[in-house]
């Protein structure tokens, strides 16, 4: 079958690889429909984070080819979204809510593990894993947005929920990368009265405008800070979302963050120092991390099928698997915000 | 009157002061019955942060003595409690339940605030800082315990509140100080079934083991974080207490802290670094910091009462204001757990 290939920093080719086979009971053969690259893509075609060469890509939707005969909940034919990860659902983090971190469960798309940038993929765990969506055809648009359940949709609403934003509240949205655009979609869909998204990008400012941004602000650092310190009568918003994972961007949400609120994180963290005598002196507290998608699927799921979120919008590149090394790039060069990979039909 | 001033690193000496009085409309004076040192004095003491030289001390309880003419809730005699900052009850901070950061509101025994070490204080904004204690006649024991409540113990509650502890849950404690033990307190008082307190004191873990700790480790570092681990079948403690305030104590509360759970700190960071991989990867947050005293105040006073709860008996160590001196050097030379300061009498 083709999939991308990771051949080395900056190195993204269209390959060969075996086709995916049940090899286990519980795994499932999916067809992947649609594909994307993630902003944490970027990090090992940068160079900056080792990545084994090989199969890449951990965000897609497809179509159930194949069953393992312990499968119980899926069927060939049916459409499905992957978390980025997989999980077997009764590991004590999976019981807890954390599926993200089963203890036998692993990202997509590195380590040998199929990726969702190629046209099928064993998955482990199937029953615990893919959450099938109903209904038939589907839009375009809607299995764009689909698509964002796989990871960035529900990153940015674990940001939310991290901050634990509640009705009424101001937010502020450090990143205006997909992500970040997404936790505007999860903070209104919470109920946030105000939100304050930090871009300077004028594409990027409009999408979190049609998103639910009440507020742009194009400054960054210092600044910004000072910017939402002044619209917050000097007390600061009441969640603050890092949805970069720089040291700088850590230190704005800190810094814009009111007493006894929590830092909702979902960057990768590069080179990142917590101002951690603002955590004890302020009370300000950190919370986030790889979000646990397969939790937050379903929930968000229903919203996306009855149209009330459109995260799909933040796809503004599309190609098919031939032009998966231009999709990379485009991002890379930042002139996309987030690449849709056309793969295979429904 | 007499109260201990810091004359600089090392130099405490009992002084004299002028005599606290009523300043504004909203200030009480109280005369203090009992004072204690706290762990976060010994910082000062040993040169390691700066302190004003002056008056010290931010834990009492006393007696009203006199109320300015705006003060409604509170009256001479009336034995009292005082968080170890004042707030004014109406800031956006204290309004949202973080009194410890009140915009007006500062810690007593700093910058020429009077101290908790001394014969009386004045307290501003008396009405929403001070917490009267009902009835009469109680205890040395209650009364030890009631001067916890100004801050040791309801830190410990912070940590404990800080990392959701609930019912049935598993709990470390790192840190065997006077915090430490009332978080061992205050997490059986939340329905913590097993308790493991890091100590490799014979007399702390003791008393860690009469509060409620069910395990004593004595490892450390890297040894407490694998037995730990083992005893949780590798998934770690629902909750990790970082009750030191050091490096190595929040390496070892990250370490052992399972996937999606809060480290609750309440340390006075030195040289901290936050393990922020930790946070991302594993979903381990961090939450803490200096205690709303104030909102605590009520509950726990209304458990010291009914004899539920004894923090008292962290005191292991007491003197006169005279032998000021000797309360900070005991507890620096860790001869004493906490030392309790006998100033005046009901």
């Amino acid at each position: 079958m083709r999939a991308a290939i990771f051949r080395g920093p900056g190195q993204i080719e269209l390959g060969e690889r075996p086709g995916s086979r049940i090899q286990l009971p519980t795994d499932a053969v999916v067809r992947v429909v649609l594909g994307c690259v993630c902003g944490s893509d970027l990090w090992y075609y940068r160079g900056e984070t080792p990545h084994d060469l090989g199969p890449i890509g951990h965000e897609f939707i497809g179509v159930v080819d194949r069953v393992g005969g312990d499968v119980r909940l899926l069927h060939a034919g049916e459409l499905v979204v992957a978390p980025f990860t997989f999980s077997d659902g009764t590991c004590p983090n999976c019981r807890a809510g954390w599926p993200s971190n089963c203890v036998r469960g692993s990202a997509f798309g590195n380590r040998g593990i199929d990726g969702g940038q190629g046209e099928a993929v064993r998955v482990p765990f199937a029953d615990t894993t893919l959450v099938r969506v109903p209904g038939s055809d589907h839009s375009d648009g809607t299995l764009a947005s689909l698509l964002t359940l796989s990871d960035v949709m529900c990153t940015g609403h674990h940001a939310v929920v991290s901050a634990g934003v509640k009705n009424g509240d101001t937010v502020a949205v450090v990143g205006d990368g997909a992500v970040g655009l997404c936790a505007v979609i999860a903070a209104k869909r919470l109920g946030a009265k105000r939100i304050i998204a930090l871009s300077r990008n004028p594409a990027r400012q409009a999408l979190a405008r049609s998103f639910g941004a009440t507020d742009i602000l194009a400054e960054r650092g210092d600044e910004a800070v000072a910017r939402v310190l002044t619209m917050t009568e000097s007390i600061g918003v009441d969640a603050a979302l890092e949805c970069v994972g720089t040291d700088a961007s850590m230190k704005t949400a800190f810094g814009i963050a009111r007493a006894g609120s929590v830092v909702g994180a979902i960057g990768a963290p590069h080179g990142v120092e917590v101002p951690v005598d603002t955590v004890i002196y302020r009370n300000v507290g950190l919370r986030g991390g790889i979000a646990p998608v397969r939790r937050y699927i379903p929930e968000l799921l229903d919203d996306v099928l009855r149209g009330r979120i459109n995260p799909g919008r933040v796809f503004d590149f599309e190609t098919s698997l031939d032009g998966v090394a231009e999709a990379y790039s485009a991002m890379n060069e930042r002139r996309a915000v987030k690449s849709l990979l056309r793969i295979g039909t429904i």
